[in-house]
């Protein structure tokens, strides 16, 4: 297997490349924001051969070469009429929420949640698998979708690229999606700068409900990484401009609407969420919500087209909603509820991700998502690769290519961990899909096979990144053995709803995380005690923490005990109905790197855009 | 006529209402953020009760109950094909750049610049007489099209209610035209922001080029009225956060990227004027360019979609272009070229809207649109008011209401003025239309009309916005009369290229707006000399001042002579290609009133968008 084409010009500056099969792909410097970066050149595998390609592709150019086919085709597949559909352009659509409310009564079909092991920096290829499980069950005669979360635009332009799957795994059209796709972000952009627009406004014509300045919470969002807006001071420059104070904007992801959006289960229950949100408080630390200031109905306006759910299809015709995309610490990391139901009743089939590892993503699909709406999955699958688990096991990221069959007898106990999590404590039967990547080793793939058998699951190897759906067949055939074994007793919750705050992160700690208990400050805990009095005790806990590890240092790889959880920060996100307990850095505004993506991605006289991957 | 529907109930609580036919609309309160607004209403007219409206209906209503072509239909009446569209839902599309490009061999139709008297607070109506004349146009039997501008979505949520026309002069869907469209104004922000993070970054990482954190002359934009960032510090919390410096947020319109657009002949163009653009000065004073950035790529691939016009329909019918919608004060206020050339190929009469009255807006739509771009229009419409006059004439806005023929024969000297420059000093024939309110009586129109004749031109009254395009079939025929004279000339500019940029901004003030001479500071005439010494004397000037007011003082009304305008501050826009003189206080970041329209707009459980108008 060899590349082709001059790949990773950066890399060589500052440590290696991250991208898959990039030669120079050894070292990952472990700074979050690193400077050099891979063309997107992936290697000539044997599904490229198969297709015809002759030389190494990028995901771009893979997805610019592939045939779509009109939207209207893939909706006719799914049995939505021409008058349901919003076209955007001819290879997107909205689908009419009065449509999808329509198919209520329809039984839901199955559904398969997309999880993962603790993940390395790259990630380990939920997106993709996700889109290769949804080609392979069509490939073997199931009518299946799929339904992702949409990509921020502002990581595009930083190191992140794309993220709308990669080889040939895709959704498309890749550039579509990957920019400003139906404009569903801006919406959501505009609705949370609105409502902190007239909260500052507010208080500059006379404050009427008594906003203490130094207790606003909300702030702005932007979809661009620009750390250089982190922290900020506003409402400089005189009394024409309001009054002084300090704020900050996150990027959009991190926005509460963005959470609203993803948990509301109807334009109304929406409006109803946004009107809830607490922005701020007042001198006597009563709450002041954005029904107070009458923003709820302005703002539901402003997202009334972005809730119909965006369907598209992926390189191989199978149709997928890709909509909303919360943040997966501050928030609960999954697309929205929206699209799943109607995805449930559109398919016999739904595969969905949950962010991150199973311990962060999947927990919050659990005991956020599924709690409050009713979705209940049928089967579980965690993605892994060779390569996480030896880098659980120990390895050094430079010397992940290298074949390490210790490593991965040492690194299982982290899969191990989120496999009984995910099959014993919330009972959903679940298989580990091995990744592939070109330099995995049969040692290697065997001693992970037979681990996972040991541990009494199954796992199987996966290709469909170099060969669509068809290398993603076993596993298809896996998840429907899954979902047809007869079910014992239904999804358990972490905890249940009347445990207060306290003993929900403890609960979450110790049975998710393997840690022995929680900790927190004096103020914390009367934060937490005060969050329980004011009525918010039955919300669940949305936890922001590491996802490199189950504790809260990104450094302890594997399956670490005994360790314990300090909440650092406890924030009331009350539109989205749950509690985040921040426990450890979180970053809510990405930067760029030395050298941003921006620098690189650029459009040709004749409309392509390229350097985009 | 009369009012059915309750009115206005805010109005009472602070002067007047200011939309049009309202009860309550005689007084207008001078502070630019009113709090009182009427809630949409207008009168049950003859416009309405012909089409068998039987009571008093908002713009939105108006606009709701229309019967919209789907927008393939439109487009086949100007022979675009379908496969040049991309449908942005049925009633919006964009069309593709690479079918309008193929165009431009045809042979352009006539263009027809629709610009007013120097404006009252309540504007006097440019936008509904555009959708009139254009209606008007295609129901006399021409081939007529129009192009607008879109409405920048942050005012909607303010005090300024759509801007897609009005009554039955409206270009439709108006709730999406006045949203987020088509998402052109997003992906402008983004292109603004992603520059601006690129600059911080750059300086966060080492800062290779030199930039002088104190010069960064590049600002943030939002789509949304907020004071609180006109002013701010960023860059707080930390060296992880990057160097604090003083910055702020413009709104989008202000973007110098939103003028670039508008003036761009192609995605080519677009780019490297993108690339031109002066983001700051190092220590050593010299300019920091996109460019030098490697920003200009991704910017244009940003804006790549945006950039094809959007097609929608008025009520009527009528194809209208409306995309991109500069600032008529600090940028030049004309809907992108794109558009207006393109429909000139298409077409055989467009009407296009230039901002404010002719002094500001016709002025920089031929001394900047048309001297770049070869734009040349036959024929100009400038819309004046019985209100505009008789407030020229010396009448408070109290007073507006009440008959005074005397004040229309004092007032008519603005509008001479006006007159007089687009015919005499451009060399365009020009009509006055005048645009019918209910409270004119017939005797002040009779003074109106026989004052334009008296100085040797035609006014003639049209009611489109009661009656549609039929209520503009006079100014129609007037329009055709205009375009078919025999052109003695041609167009003239203001100024030659080669006038040093003093000469062109005294030419402007002496030659347009009646003034003695330009004055400056010792500071900003040394500014003026280093453009010109820098090699930007062959620029157009681009000015910001008071709409009106000839003057630099906006209670100078009817039209003063012997005034001098002072150019407090100049401003380089080099991708736009243009100096901006400012001359006056210009806010380029809107704030809200104290009860915003946002806290009546909303949505109801169905979907329907109410409370906007």
């Amino acid at each position: 297997m060899a590349l082709i084409a001059p790949v990773c010009p950066a890399a060589p500056t500052r440590g290696g490349c991250r991208h898959r099969s990039c030669a120079n792909r050894a070292r990952v410097p472990p700074s979050v924001e690193r400077a050099g970066r891979c063309l997107g050149w992936v290697a000539a595998g044997d599904g490229a051969r198969k297709r015809g390609a002759s030389v190494a592709t990028s995901n771009i150019e893979i997805a610019q070469r592939a045939e779509l086919w009109p939207i209207t085709r893939i909706a006719e597949g799914l049995g939505i009429p021409e008058e349901a559909l919003e076209p955007y352009g001819r290879h997107k659509a909205k689908v009419a929420l009065s449509h999808l409310a329509a198919l209520r009564d329809r039984p839901r079909g199955r559904l398969v949640l997309m999880t993962a092991i603790s993940p390395t920096p790259a990630g380990e290829g939920k997106t993709t698998t996700t889109v290769g499980l949804g080609d392979a069950l069509n490939r073997i005669g199931e009518r299946a979708m799929i339904c992702l979360r949409e990509p921020a635009l502002g990581p595009v332009f930083g190191m992140k690229g794309g993220a709308a799957g990669g080889g040939y795994a895709q959704v498309v059209p890749m550039e579509d999606i990957n920019l400003h796709f139906t404009g569903d972000f801006a919406a959501i952009a505009v609705a949370t700068n609105l409502l902190a627009a007239l909260i500052d406004n507010h208080i500059h014509h006379g404050n009427a409900l008594d906003i203490d300045v130094r207790r606003v919470t909300w702030r702005r969002v932007l979809d661009v990484n620009d750390r250089a807006l982190r922290d900020t001071v506003i409402g400089l420059g005189g009394p024409g401009n309001g009054y002084p104070r300090e704020s900050g904007f996150d990027i959009v992801v991190a926005s509460e609407v963005m959470a609203i959006f993803c948990l509301a289960s109807s334009l109304e229950d929406l409006k109803n969420r946004l009107g809830e949100i607490v922005v701020a408080y007042t001198r006597d630390r009563a709450p002041v919500r954005a029904r107070d200031l009458h923003a709820h109905g302005a703002m539901a306006a402003i997202l009334r087209d972005a809730l119909a759910p965006n369907l598209v299809q992926t390189l191989e015709h199978t149709p997928a909603f890709v909509h909303g995309g919360p943040f997966a610490n501050i928030a609960h990391g999954c697309n929205s509820f929206i699209a799943t139901d109607s995805a449930l009743r559109l398919a016999d089939y739904v595969v969905t991700e949950a962010g991150f590892g199973a311990d962060l993503g999947a927990e919050k699909f659990v005991d956020i998502l599924c709690r409050s709406t009713g979705l209940r999955p049928d089967a579980a699958v965690i993605v892994a690769t060779v390569r996480a688990v030896k880098y659980h096991g120990g390895v050094e990221v430079a010397d992940l290519a290298s074949e390490d069959v210790a490593a991965v007898t040492r690194g299982i106990v982290n899969l191990e961990r989120h496999l009984t999590t995910v099959r014993e404590t919330w009972g959903i039967p679940a298989v580990v899909a091995i990744n592939h990547r070109a330099e995995d080793t049969d040692a290697e793939i065997a001693a992970l096979v037979g681990a996972v058998e040991a541990a009494g699951a199954r796992a199987v190897v996966a290709k469909h990144f170099a060969d669509g759906g068809a290398g993603a067949e076993d596993l298809a055939r896996e998840v429907v053995r899954l979902c047809a074994e007869p079910v014992e007793r239904g999804l358990r919750f972490t905890y249940p709803d009347e445990a207060g705050l306290w003993q929900k992160m403890s609960a979450i700690a110790t049975r998710v995380y393997g840690a022995s208990g929680i900790t927190a400050s004096t103020a914390v805990r009367a934060q937490i005690r005060r969050l329980q009095e004011d009525g918010y005790g039955g919300y669940p806990v949305c936890v922001a923490k590491t996802q490199y590890s189950f504790s809260t240092d990104a450094k302890l790889r594997g399956a670490p005990t005994g360790h314990s959880v300090d909440i650092r920060e406890v924030r009331l996100a009350a539109g989205a109905r749950f509690i985040v307990m921040v426990c450890g850095d979180i970053m809510t505004m990405p930067g760029l790197p030395a050298i941003p993506a921006a620098n690189t991605i650029d459009v040709t006289e004749d409309g392509r855009i390229v350097g985009l991957f």
